[in-house]
Order: C-alpha cells, then structure tokens, then sequence
C-alpha cells in the first residue's frame, strides 16, 4: 500500500488567536496534499484547530486521546485512538507521525519536541521562539522553523524529495 | 462529526486456514458497512487477513502496532499507529473499538477479550470455544458468540439499533 | 548485585473472604522468603491483603498503580510506582515479576495471566478453577496449580532450584 | 505507612566525567538520607552511576526500565520494574518521584523535566544550564536551580519543609 503522509501537529491545549488561526490554516493545507492529520485528540487548543482546519477540507484527522473514552475528542477528529495512558501518550503521538510540526504551546508540546528528536524524527517548529539546545538538531537537518503554514508544508515536501 | 463505527478485530498471530479466511470475509464485510476495521497491525495471521480483507474493499484499516516503527506492520493496514509500548498496546486496541471480535487466537487475544470485558465493551467471538468463565457477561449482554462473519455483522448492527 | 526475587500477586479487588486471607497469608509467607511483594497497588481485594501480609513481616512491597496518583494505594504498600496508564500497567506487573502468582478474580486477574503466558512467566494459580485452554502451558511447565499458600511457595522453589 | 521519600534522578545516558561525578554523589547522599533513588535504570551515564552511588551507601534503587527484561538494567538497581513501553516510562519516572532532580543529559532527560513541570512535580535541575523557557515555573516554586550535589539535597529538605 502507497499510505498517505501522517503529519503530527503539536502545540498548546490554550493558546492564542494567531497560533490557533495558523494552526486551522495548516489543518488546511495538510488536508489539501491529500496527507493525513494527527495530534492529540482533545477538543481544545491547536489540537481543536487543527482538526476543524483538516476536517473543513474533508482530509482524514486521528486524535490520540490520553483518556480512557473518547468524551473529549474534537467533534473534527474523525479516528479517536483512545489511549488510556495520559500524558505517555505523547510518545505515540511522535512515533506515529512521519513528521512532527510543533506549534507554540507549553510542556507537553516541548515533551513532545524533545521525544521526537529522541526518535530521530523531522520536527518542524512553527512561530516558536528559537532554542540554543536544539541547535545541534538543527545543523544535522532534523529541526527546522517555519515562519507560516505554508513554509511548513514547503519544508515537508523538501523533507520528502 | 458522525463518526464511522470502529471495529475491533482480535486473533492470533498464528492460526488455521479457516480462521484466516473467515478474518479476511468479516474484514470485507467490517468494509462493506462503512465501518472502520481496526486491529494489532502485524503483518500476520488474523491481523493480516482481516486488514486484507478490508482493503481489498477499500475500506479504511488502522493497526496498533506494538513496535516503535512501522516496518512490520501488513501492507494493507493503511493507518499505522506506532505506539512503542509493546503488548500494553492491547489496552488501546480495546478501547479504541466500538465493538471487539475475537477470533480464535492465543493468548494475547485472551487478553484482549479479558481487558475488553473489564471495559465494558461489547464483545463477539467468532468460531471461539465457549468458556464457563465468560457466561455471566453472556447474560449481562455484553458478550455474544457468532459463528460465521456474517452473524458477526448482524450482532453489530443489533448491539447499534 | 544479587537482587531478590520479585513475586507478583494478582487477583481480584472484590473477592470473598477465603480469598483475602490466602492472599494475607501468602504476602506473609513470601516476605518471610526474603522476597519482595509485587501487586497491583491499590487498597482493596487481593492486592491490599497481600499487601498487609508481607508488610507485617517487614517485607518490601511494590504497587504498581494504575492512576496517575499514589492516592490510591493501600497503606501497606512501601514504594507506589504511578503508572498513569490504566490497565495497560498489567503488563508491567508481568514483565517486572519472576513469577505470577494469580488469586481468584476478574477479567483483570484473566487479562494478567493471559499476558504472564504470552511472555513465558511462570504462572502459579492459586485455588483458581482448572480451565482447559491452560492445559498446553502445563504440560510446558510454565503454569501450575496450588491449593494453599505454602504450596505456592514450595512451588516458586521449585521453579527456582 | 510513613513512606521514605523517593527522588527521582534524570539526565544523560552518554555524559561527561564531572556529571557522573556529582551523579555518583548526589545517589549516595540520597541513600544517606534515607530515601530511595528512582532512575531510569539502565546501566549507563547518570542511571548507572546515580544507581551505584546510592547502593554503596546501601540505598534503595529503583530502575523504570524501558526494555521488556531486566537484561539492560545497572547491577546497582534493586528493583528493576521492567515496564516494555520504552520512552513512555519516562511519564512514570516522573509520576513516581516525589521530587525529580534533572542532571545535564540530552533530549529524554528535556522530555521528563517538561512532563514532570506538566504533572506539577518540584523538580530541581543540578548543574544545568538555565533555560529562559523554565522561568515561569522558577517563579511559582515549582522549579529551582542547584550548583552541587548536597545543594539537591539541602532544596529538597525545603520543599518538604
């Protein structure tokens, strides 16, 4: 099977309009590659965006909820994973994504950061405040920033050819 | 949204060619009602079978795989979720499901059925021996024996009206 | 180092009250050993008598829980380790046991049995009704049945010597 | 029961002499006090010289291992809690802990210090560089900054206080 791309959208469960608005822009543009959205499930933040943005343009969005229902998934997710395993469910969240884009957000979305460069996967940051420790991932391709939604799926097209 | 109904299907990894065919029917058929099929990932016996099955009628397949890549998840399992977390993988393969069907299997299937029953899920066995063990959730409702795919498909649709 | 022997105990958090005095007697007799006490950790059934029982002979006592708190757990377990992760901990009682030692219970006290065989424990089943789909792992010597915790205990020896 | 105090020690797998020094020291003087020393359990870096360090002192240790045996695991661990979910452990070295003390490591060591600021955990970061992001946290208490081993200590026996 040829599977479609699964991208990892990461950030905070409250955040601000700019953030939540490019986050809904960047549900969007993944959707329209015809990729896969993916992010944490719950019905808030840049997860909720995401998926509305995502599901708005009919793409196909899994939540990997830490509960032990589905309750508080986004009515926008169309695959609740319901997990049971609370915040060790990050490390699915990153395991399961081809790439990880990591939108501003608090300690779980740095925990999130920090578990994919662990995993040696792609992290794209986007609008997020530039970190002397991620440098070195930096320098061997791993992590880079994006300044828009749209320079995040550039770069993941970049990543892919 | 209007969620699509999750399918759960269990089975061994190892297993006779009538399981294996009847997991690849009731994957069809799981496909055919516009339900999702969801299982352990691998690329083995029920788990294979029955993604196939629902595959080859472009039914959408998502496996929840024990490992921390994708390398040995069956070709026909279009969604895989990466979990890494080994066979605790099988706490979300049951609550992730609506309903769960076990087919024969061994002892991980053994465990699903067991941690599906302590969730309240439904449960249908397909072709499974019939346990003493089991008869008080038999009477609550919450677990029914089937003996063909088709059976099974008709006890979903019971269990949802 | 030459660490000591872990032994976990399951069984069910309702249970009748020849089952909790088994379970108090059998925590008593395994501290007695020198070994360490491994269960479910929160304060009810088997997991708080067994708890209570190796405790009053100053065993050390490890909970394995399922919450993301230690709030629940019975007072007579030493060191609380907070899971977080619901059921999925059953498989870390297996994995972190040299032998499982199951009471009478539920579909919980099944799932861990189940789990133990799938990862070649040793199983020892005390006063549990025999079942049929056990026999294989019988005649491999990896499950057996004991009627009294002494016989428990003469059992672990023998699997050890 | 009047349970001992477990802290949990985090940082690198591959580190420098000078960290595995203090991480030496800062084990036995855990142990002095009577607490146990909770790490991730493999026989490297922090964790095997943390481990060894509080064993020569006659300490308890705890390894949350992420491997699915104990084969990996310091000698100078105790008890290993064999978990299988690999990186997801680091969710229950935080949890378990009732202070978590973070010595310099790489991206796991970042990924339990924000899942142990998520979960509300006091957390106490030896010799580390000071991070702008933690700020927040420094001002709420939550966190702090030590410049040797018996600084830890003296910190936590504040916390407690």
């Amino acid at each position: 099977m040829n599977r479609p791309l699964i991208i990892g959208v990461m950030g905070g469960g409250t955040t601000g309009a700019k953030e939540l608005e490019d986050a809904y822009t960047l549900g969007g543009l993944i959707a329209i590659q015809g990729w896969v959205l993916l992010n944490g499930g719950r019905d808030t933040g840049v997860m909720a965006a995401s998926a509305k943005g995502a599901d708005d343009q009919d793409g196909l969005t899994i939540g990997i909820l830490p509960d032990n229902t589905s309750r508080h998934a986004s009515e926008h997710i169309r695959i609740p994973i319901v997990t049971g395993i609370g915040n060790a469910r990050n490390c699915i969240n990153v395991l399961s994504s081809d790439v990880v884009v990591a939108c501003p957000g608090g300690m779980g979305t740095l925990s999130e950061i920090a578990l994919a460069l662990k995993c040696s996967k792609p992290v794209i940051l986007l609008n997020y405040e530039k970190e002397k420790r991620f440098e070195p991932f930096q320098h061997q391709g791993l992590l880079s920033y994006a300044g828009s939604p749209q320079e995040v799926i550039d770069k993941i097209q970049a990543v892919r050819l």
